[in-house]
């Protein structure tokens, strides 16, 4: 079975080393108390939970699956769950950082991106249980009325009910323009939906007494398309005025997705039979209260695939160092044992380095957008806000889809060090692999992603945003590029830094003649930036190794080795990106639709 | 369900257009008769036993999977799969490209390899049952006894018995030297055999009256390491002498393993408790006789990626011209609907154009070296003979990797197209994926061709017969160099040719200094050379399309149309990988263990 030990050095470095969180995090009013220490223990108590009470239910949990009673509709989770969930509310974990006005703590939420980076790697399945929620929590929180908040949030907040997001049906998912669930306005103000949902994560479950479903819906003089959604929550129980669980609703998980991966989560198809719910925001707004939730979601899924990187370079690298195999062609490094073992192989260290990069660049570029997003919430400076918010939105597409390939390519590539027993069930190796490859999909496929990227994010306002992001790498390339150590960072990363600026203006002049260059440029285009993110923060990284290398701490001689290895064997890939990219749309489009 | 439609016409294509086939083939006394009618006539049949027979129990063996009762040792597969077998049989197709000696029908590998290619793409699992066997055959066809021969050969050929390679033990796989398996000789010149094995593909079945093992095992003098390991042959059930069965031989299947994919397959665990077996060729030279069959193992699974390739394609372009959704940027081409087919955005086309790409390329190369292998064994001249089987040796480790490295990407590509559909189990695509992870590993992890394409086939004759393949590349580049409308072909083609020639020299220079960068450099290298092979045909491929183009069969205008596409966004991922490859071993090697 696999293990997982959460990785509390290298965040801590990430935190305090890399990012300095608490000078930033205490400037802002809401976390003005926070500290060092308050950090570290709380990631080292959910580092306990997540390796201690969810890790180990992560391969039978995947092999039990979730089972539907067809005729009550309930679904039962895998064997634990429900016990390791209670353990999750008693521990006070879903109110980490939510409002203390509904009963949260109020902490960071790049404490609460560090706590769930843990729990995906011990547990992905599990983990969109309460991971579910906290999107629901966020749209309540910003687009509820003043009963809705006061009805769900302390409960979601408290984890007593958990919440899920009912946007798909089965002829749409990217585009929910088309969708047709109803919802019938009643005499007292409330709405009877009606439709069918699939795909819907943590849709229905026994681990909580309700559950808080968000569901996007048609009001009948709607307008068509994406402009006439609306957003309802509605609960599996009815909820009395005094908070009492009343009639059950009829929203009911009417079937059981067979998936690839997740299998402990349960995906479920939900049919609401006019069950009642009220409306959250505006009528016909619902998609824009929607991307609330949708884009801490789309943190969340980059996050579900950091984590997956991490755990499976953790058991790669045991297994590489225990497994014995073959001798090293530059002649024996055991030669006590009857092979060496595989670790001494170059390529079996590149893919445990591939996967150890993309974990550790992933880390540094996921703690701080999340900490630019408690900027973007909490600065009293609205110039502040404003800036935290729109390089979150430029960098979101990025962690989604960057993080989430990344993790695809690590994961196989660690299942893939332990040869023919990794495509075996019980080294766990192959699940990671199968449940990082809905991440890729879900809460917008990677094209997706792109599209916002190039789109919407640097295109769309001339790459105004990226360039704000490109002059702090612009300026750490001015200051370090005396350094004479630091030369084997900067220059490659000013010339990606180049590269991009080249790229972007490129496409955006090809984008002018034909707006489907930018569908053809998107996805290696987003590919390149991601490099150039990871990039800037290996250097900023190497740099802190360089200064603290002395120390004797060996974590900054692998911080080092690490970052150059990212730059000798990882960022090589934009050269053949950029060719790809800047290759167009021709070669896509020339063949006509009939010949494929 | 998948769908699957037989690729008559591009593998007509490779075959009669691209490669001349009968033309070549005629030359070789085994096959003077051979004309292009049996040919075509001969894969339509087997197009339609895979399409007909074996696709449709594709998904529903992956559901239902392998039982096995571990009381009487036997396994069931599932539904339908013993009478597709029978079906197979009676059809006589296996015995298509064996020996007529034996009862064989004596027609080219070459025709051999396209019948596999569709039966992989029905039903990759199903077809590993028969696919087994022809490694068996081969094995006790080159190095068995006249005795050996007679007992087993006809029964294999026939497909009345089926064969297994049992190599793989739980502690080694890759490194057979240290194989533990013991062969105890006995008075009467047989052996009883004691060991566990795992792994084995198709070890255990209820869909023939007989299975053949074909066993690595060490005899009681046996030197230590790889120059110890002998082959036997040990039947299931013992042969008598009239070539009845005789009693059951204890080598019982004493656990199915649990795997990613090809659940339909009996992966098994095989314990031998002094099974009775005879030695196949020399005692302690085992592995060479393995080889033959690992050989044409190694390009059988090649070609398993290359039929998962060519039906994830297949369905995807079906998915993608069905689902509607979204409209075009450069605004709506189906206005009529709610929304256009998805086969309308570039990325979507990017996904469908590379598994097309990979597949029409793979299918060349398989089908080039099926051809040189037909020479390599009929040719009348020695020489000729030598040359084939040397490029032959060049190219297997190339088709195995790089097609099934190709494989991965495509799948997953397909599987994308379909957004959450394509990771429910129902849409078919998600298994493609699973089923094609497992080629990247067996028979040779693609680590290991790579180290055999570098260190073996390249570095240890200093190039020369990698120069010969070159040499035909050069000839092509020279001959049409002068033609303009080839120059787009050519150009790169060159230009990756000759960068080839300077990356060998630069690792062969480096490895005289440490072995090691041999490792380093590897996998890097073989996936450039495999571009180089592709581009190649695609070059070739795109000359044929051009002459033809007029012709008015829109065949050639979709081959030219892949050919660009291959050159614009496919070879490029060269430029990224021989930077990777020549920043060599250093950033490999830098970390210290007991630091990763």
């Amino acid at each position: 079975m696999p293990q997982y030990n959460p990785p509390l050095r290298d965040m801590q470095f990430v935190m305090h080393e890399l990012l300095n969180v608490v000078d930033e995090l205490k400037l802002l009013p809401a976390h003005a108390d926070i500290d060092v220490d308050t950090i570290n223990a709380v990631l080292e108590e959910g580092g306990k939970f997540a390796s201690q009470v969810i890790a180990p239910l992560n391969l039978s949990g995947d092999a039990e699956g979730c089972q539907l009673d067809k005729s009550t509709h309930e679904v039962t989770p895998p064997k634990g769950f429900k016990e390791a969930y209670k353990q999750y509310v008693e521990g006070g974990w879903p109110a980490l950082s939510c409002d203390p006005e509904f009963g949260g703590q109020g902490l960071p939420l790049m404490i609460n991106q560090g706590l769930y980076e843990m729990m995906n790697s011990a547990n992905q399945a599990w983990t969109m249980y309460p991971g579910l929620s906290h999107g629901a929590y966020e749209a309540l929180h910003a687009h509820g009325t003043p009963e809705q908040k006061a009805t769900y949030l302390p409960k979601l907040t408290s984890g007593e009910w958990t919440g899920t997001m009912c946007l798909t049906e089965p002829h749409c998912g990217t585009d929910l323009g088309m969708l047709r669930s109803k919802a019938e306005p009643q005499a007292d103000g409330t709405y009877k939906i009606t439709g069918s949902k699939i795909f819907i994560s943590a849709g229905e479950h026994d681990m909580v007494e309700n559950i808080v479903h968000l569901v996007l819906a048609r009001l009948p003089d709607a307008p068509a398309g994406s402009k006439g959604i609306s957003l309802f929550v509605v609960p599996k129980f009815k909820v009395n005025a005094d908070g009492s669980l009343g009639e059950r609703n009829p929203v009911f998980c009417t079937g059981l997705e067979h998936k690839m991966g997740i299998h402990a989560n349960s995906t479920c198809q939900i049919t609401l039979e006019g069950a009642v719910g009220t409306l959250v925001g505006q009528p016909n707004k619902g998609l824009a209260a929607m991307f609330v939730m949708m884009n801490a979601a789309r943190l969340g899924v980059g996050n579900q695939s950091l984590g997956l990187t991490e755990v499976a370079y953790q058991n790669a690298v045991a297994y590489a160092k225990d497994r014995i195999q073959m001798r090293a062609l530059s002649g024996p490094k055991s030669p006590d044992l009857p092979a060496d073992p595989i670790i001494v192989h170059p390529d079996v260290r590149k893919m445990l380095l591939t996967a150890r990069a993309y974990a550790e660049g992933g880390r540094a570029l996921a703690t701080y957008v999340a900490l630019q997003l408690d900027k973007a919430l909490a600065s009293d400076d609205e110039d502040e806000r404003k800036e935290c918010e729109a390089e979150v939105a430029l960098l979101t597409p990025i962690i989604k889809a960057f993080i989430t390939d990344n993790g695809w390519i690590a994961t196989s590539h660690c299942m893939q060090v332990f040869g023919g027993h990794g495509f075996i069930h019980e080294s766990g190796m192959e699940q990671f692999v199968r449940d990082a490859r809905i991440n890729m999909i879900y809460e917008g496929t990677n094209t997706i992603q792109s599209l916002d990227l190039l789109g919407r994010k640097v295109l769309a306002n001339n790459g105004a945003t990226l360039k704000k992001f490109g002059k702090k790498i612009a300026a750490f390339v001015e200051e370090e590029g005396v350094v004479e150590a630091m030369q084997e960072f900067v220059n490659p990363l000013a010339d990606i830094g180049d590269k991009v600026t080249k790229l972007t203006t490129e496409i955006g002049m090809k984008a002018f003649q034909n707006p489907d260059e930018v569908g053809a440029a998107a996805v290696d285009y987003l590919r390149v930036v991601g490099h150039l993110t990871f990039a800037y923060f290996f250097a900023r990284m190497a740099k802190i190794a360089l200064e603290k290398q002395g120390s004797g701490d060996k974590f900054y001689t692998a911080k080092l080795a690490t970052a150059r290895f990212y730059f000798a064997k990882l960022l090589p890939e934009t050269a053949g990106l950029i060719r790809s990219c800047r290759a167009g749309l021709t070669p896509l489009m020339e063949m006509d639709e009939a010949l494929f």
